[in-house]
């Protein structure tokens, strides 16, 4: 029996109910799927032998972080194993000479920043949630960072992954660039546990800000919102944030995280740097919001700053704390910045046309947005109109040169939108697949169904 | 007869003794080899009828920018088609307000700068040669800029190719970012012409700085120069170039392009941003160098400053120009900030030790260093030490957790070090090659040897 030989390697597997409960779902839409089994190895020896023993028998390995990916990539389909990498967070090596760390895929964001700081250091990529570095490596995950730092994908140095075969790979350098053959570990990035298991992670860090401020800008509709980002990011200014957040948005964040913010679509927009420069930059922001006639609000503040940030990113988890027994649906597509005022208004009225409530935010700097949902898994009716209003909002951002997914990633949730996105390159993705993983061993059915 | 088959697909088709001579070789000490014929394409159209041709006759396909490639990517060592892209040299679309722009694949860096110019736009990539825009993608270019702004990889958001079957794909978006599926777009950057032809690319680009200056620090050796490099960046000094050249690149510079620098170890580095900023980057530099003794000279001069880089772009020229009769070499491994010192130190040592005049320059934010030879390609006992040179350079970079090329690419000079660099993803790396070009038309014998 599999299990047998998977307790035979690994040092934790679980059966147990309520761990293969915990392990089926995640805070989505997506319907529940339980594991046979939960492994929580905690060494890449370890991750080797589960391969073997999943080759063994032909079951599913499934990698799991801390469940808060979007799109039920954690949710295991198939059934088979789930990889728990909670035991796998550890920081192998912080090397502030470098600029560098090396991490195991169970480590959380929150983890890896509080390590940092006495380095004066930090890592940049931030989703909102306290996700792992495993999983956001997995989904080329990005945030409200992502316009200054760039996305995972530019962060990951090198990675250390398991393939099918069983054998451990390194991909990447520890260098800042290289051009040694194809971009192998950039196809891993991304590849939200279709291609392997990895065991070690290197990431590019960065200096902490010496100075930071926050302005708050309020507008009358999102329509000007959203065209006052553009302008803002068109005029130069260099922000390390900028964040929508229309009046819905706003009224859940306040009453779930005792802000007491205006009402009214917003602009969230941090701005650091050398104090000087960061108030040269602010000196730009008032303009431009004086000629919007728009007011402006300055959080210099670092408590308050992070008060404010910590709403915003909490705002997910405010938006299912708001609908107990509903789950969430998150858009996520991400258009050429000139179109983000068409696209937002867009969604507004595509949500506005089928009745139901919507709260859009994004990080509108790379042109992302969402519009989150609270829906009942269950009833066939509300699920059918989130999949319709999801498909417009989808369909909408491919006619203006976007993606479906910014952050999220396909999952199982945007099988459907990949290929509509990716019609000519769809067959190279399958291809990869099959080379990579003949067995369709990892993570079957995220992605696109292999024949 | 497979030219007569061209000839009626392609406007420009040449078997001029001249042309193909011409598109034999390039400025290094590879081996020339001429091609069968040479196109000159001037619409995708075009290039999908080539690569039927090519197909049917089993031809090889070798693209072709304007040659300025250092590990003999351009040479067609199995003869074929030579596809020149130099009429292919139109800029398709310039999105001044998404801060993008679509090109041919035969446009030049310099004319893509000189089109932007008008906008208050740039594209920061920049390899020292006036390369064509679809050279530096299939090399995953960096050079001067890169330690600010990134690789060529970083910058390409969008690309059309054409497979060996014929088919013309789209990867990438036009958004800033995306997480839908594989990052098959990053897999044709840097791929040196062996997946697939380009025919549009579409960038990333930025505002042009506003204010810039220049700081030539002169040192007693390179090891301080090299050492000083990292303390610049570990102090958190934002630069935009930090180049360092040694005593010998300078004596070459200074003969062939008329500048007086002082022939020493020097850096010198770009800071840019508003005035203010700049001051203070400067006032950081100018406390370093006074701790370390050093003679520190400014240039803010927009001219002087242009003419300084300009001397610097042309280092590699200007070792040609003094070494008539020889090719060029030059070795480029990439290391961690940290063992840069190390690195180049035991370059300069290697050199000696073979009595071989080498200059040693480098994009040095980046860990990246050249040491440049001039050899004569028919003197086999030079030839030997300088290979013998390349291996023990190298084998110490890789001992350092580095590449053996951070930005010139494999091409048939460097495939033995690939194969030690990346001795667990080669397989991974020939499984794409085969995945997408069965019969090996694209630059067969580039990267690797397919078996």
């Amino acid at each position: 029996m599999f299990i047998d030989d998977l307790k035979a390697v690994v040092g934790k597997v679980s059966t147990n109910e309520t761990i293969l409960e915990h392990h089926s779902k995640t805070l989505t839409y997506h319907p529940p799927s339980a594991p046979d089994v939960v492994v929580f190895p905690k060494t890449e020896e370890e991750l080797v032998e589960i391969v073997h023993v999943a080759k063994k028998y032909k079951k599913p390995i499934v990698p799991y972080g801390v469940g808060t990916s979007l799109e039920g990539q954690t949710i295991p389909y198939y059934g088979g194993i789930v990889v728990d990498f909670s035991e796998m967070n550890e920081i192998v090596a912080i090397r502030p000479e470098d600029f560098t760390v090396t991490v195991q895929p169970g480590v959380t964001r929150a983890q890896l920043n509080q390590a940092l700081k006495k380095y004066g250091l930090f890592f940049p990529v931030d989703p909102g949630a306290n996700a792992t570095l495993g999983g956001m490596t997995a989904t080329n995950a990005s945030g409200t960072n992502a316009v200054k730092y760039g996305t995972m994908r530019q962060q990951v140095r090198k990675l250390r992954v398991i393939l099918a075969s069983g054998e451990v790979i390194t991909a990447g350098a520890d260098a800042a660039k290289t051009s040694a053959g194809y971009a192998v570990k950039d196809l891993f990035v991304g590849s939200e546990g279709t291609l392997g298991l990895l065991s070690e992670i290197t990431l590019k860090l960065y200096g902490i800000e010496e100075y930071s401020a926050v302005a708050k800008l309020v507008f009358e509709n999102i329509a000007d919102a959203s065209e006052a980002a553009f302008q803002i990011l068109a005029s130069g200014v260099k922000v390390t944030k900028i964040e929508l957040l229309d009046a819905e948005t706003i009224a859940i964040v306040n009453a779930q995280s005792q802000t007491d913010l205006t009402i009214a679509p917003s602009l969230l927009i941090e701005v650091s740097g050398g104090k000087e420069e960061v108030d040269l930059q602010l000196l730009t922001l008032k303009e431009l919001a004086e000629n919007w006639h728009c007011d402006l609000q300055l959080e210099t503040n670092p408590l308050a700053r992070a008060k404010l940030w910590q709403a915003r990113h909490d705002a997910a988890m405010s938006l299912a704390a708001m609908n107990p027994g509903k789950q969430l649906m998150f858009t996520d597509v991400c258009v050429p910045l000139s179109k983000l005022s068409a696209a937002i208004v867009h969604a507004r009225k595509v949500a506005d046309e089928h009745g139901i409530q919507a709260s859009i935010l994004g990080h509108v700097g790379d042109g992302n947005f969402h519009v989150g949902l609270a829906i009942d898994q269950q009833n066939e009716e509300e699920l059918a109109t989130m999949h319709t209003i999801n498909e417009k909002i989808v369909a909408f951002a491919l006619e203006l040169g976007g993606t479906c997914t910014g952050e999220h990633g396909i999952g199982i949730g945007k099988k459907r939108y990949l290929h509509q996105e990716h019609v000519s390159t769809i067959t190279i993705m399958k291809g990869i697949k099959k080379l990579l993983d003949p067995d369709n061993l990892f993570s079957p059915g995220v992605l696109f169904d292999v024949e």
